[in-house]
């Protein structure tokens, strides 16, 4: 049986019907998975539900909201309308934790400044909503690779800058090793991060990276040291799941079994001796 | 003619014969170029030398040497030997700024901290032979995309810690807007640079960047605020050249004298009234 902190983010098998998937993660003991907004809008929230309730799998996360940064006060409205019901959807398939990105730069902008800030007023105005419907909004540092397009929050440090204007029950981050094993001030962020650690998630980084959004790789396969990141968010105190979170063409065109399959062991590899398991299994 | 600051990169237009290229720039009233070791080793030193003389052309920066973290001693001196040479060249073609990349990880390795480690203790042993020689090492950090295989230097906060370590007349930084735009703490870092900034590089980044290596862009075609970025490295009181340095095949495959011009154009606009000409022209 799986490890009982895996958590299978969807996205890894981006081509197996959420039916099945489900289904399969049942079969291999995963207990949770890491959800995107897309398959369950597809599926239709009620029928994800069920299937969720019917399997016994809980939910991480939800991805994603945010993409605050905008030219005009049409695409806030829109965005904000858009946030709302990505609330809505984390309370209906029982996720605590939505996973915020920042947003780029607006088409056309050079000013990563005031991108930065609408960021910020974006999630003010969002947080006590969240709050209200009993969601913690989690916000994802991403890859410097990613800046432009998808998240003007680029590091830990700098997310931490950010979360901490706000409660900790309301705002925290989601942290995928992925985005930061490169960050030289990674480790001394992480002590400091503490309790708003609300969600963790990894894949690898190959030797040569030429491809920042598609090019992600199985844990263990790569240059990342995912033992010494598992052991760091242990030691400030983060218990929860960790989903295994890979973006790449290739293993996406592989049967969703045989990558689950692959997730399932090679996470049992990573974490033998390195992870404990979480409260309830002790 | 050119703007007195712009320093042509050679490798902005990679397939340009350096005979070709000198005359082109000499044409165009470039007054500086930086220079990769490998042309110059192809069309050998002494011609080399004499061509730039002949084109009253100086070199704002020698490319490259460092890539300091390896796996067994042999490598260790086979780095170090390669490196000396690059000094020796950089005192031929008259550099006085040679170009040091950190390295990435060796293969099969993940032990970041320790490949930080050989790269203090390398720069230890290579800055006094510089600094005998003349010639001082500007340690560039480059985007953390290219971490694991070209620069476990990541960013300018991250190249002080490691340069401040030794006299500023032997050891300084080469910034390159490409590599560090997207960085939240760059402007207090180039603050704190001060005369540790031995030269400055630029290219832009797309909207959508897909090839951290290859995928730069002319100056003022992206989304980097190239003005802001040289007024703050006029700020800190660097006023020496300016270099346009562009990796990327589609640019590549064009006419050397197109590119260059596209380059003498786009270095005008995008100076016009932000960057000091140099104390020499004033």
């Amino acid at each position: 049986m799986a490890h009982p902190r895996l958590s299978h983010n969807i996205i890894s098998t981006s081509c197996w019907p959420l039916p099945e998937l489900l289904e399969g993660c049942r079969a291999a003991g995963v207990r949770n998975v890491g959800l995107w907004r897309e398959p369950v809008a597809e599926l239709g929230l009620a029928r994800t539900v069920a299937l969720l309730r019917d399997a016994g799998i809980g939910v991480s996360s939800l991805c994603r909201a945010g993409f605050f940064p905008v030219s005009d006060q049409e695409q806030a409205r829109e965005r904000r309308a858009d946030n709302l019901r990505a609330i809505d959807e984390a309370v209906a398939v029982g996720a605590s934790v939505l996973v915020i990105l920042a947003g780029g730069l607006p088409s056309g902008s050079r000013d990563l400044d005031g991108a930065r800030r609408q960021v910020t007023e974006a999630i003010a105005a969002l947080a006590p909503v969240a709050r209200d419907h009993g969601i913690r909004l989690a916000v994802e540092p991403l890859h410097p690779a990613l800046c432009s397009d998808r998240s003007v929050i680029s590091t830990l440090g700098q997310a931490l800058d950010l979360v901490e204007q706000f409660p900790a029950d309301a705002v925290g981050i989601m942290l995928d090793a992925y985005h930061v094993w490169w960050d030289p001030r990674l480790w001394s962020d992480l002590r400091r991060a503490g309790n708003r650690i609300l969600g963790v998630q990894i894949s690898d980084c190959p030797h040569e990276l030429r491809d920042p959004l598609y090019g992600r790789e199985l844990p263990g396969t790569g240059v990342i040291d995912l033992r010494r990141f598992l052991d760091a968010v242990d030691e400030v105190g983060y218990d929860g799941p960790i989903e295994v979170e890979i973006f790449n063409h290739h293993i996406w065109s592989r049967p969703g079994r045989d990558v689950l399959g692959d997730i399932v062991r090679g996470f049992d590899e990573l974490v033998a001796g390195a992870v404990a398991p979480s409260v309830e299994d002790t």
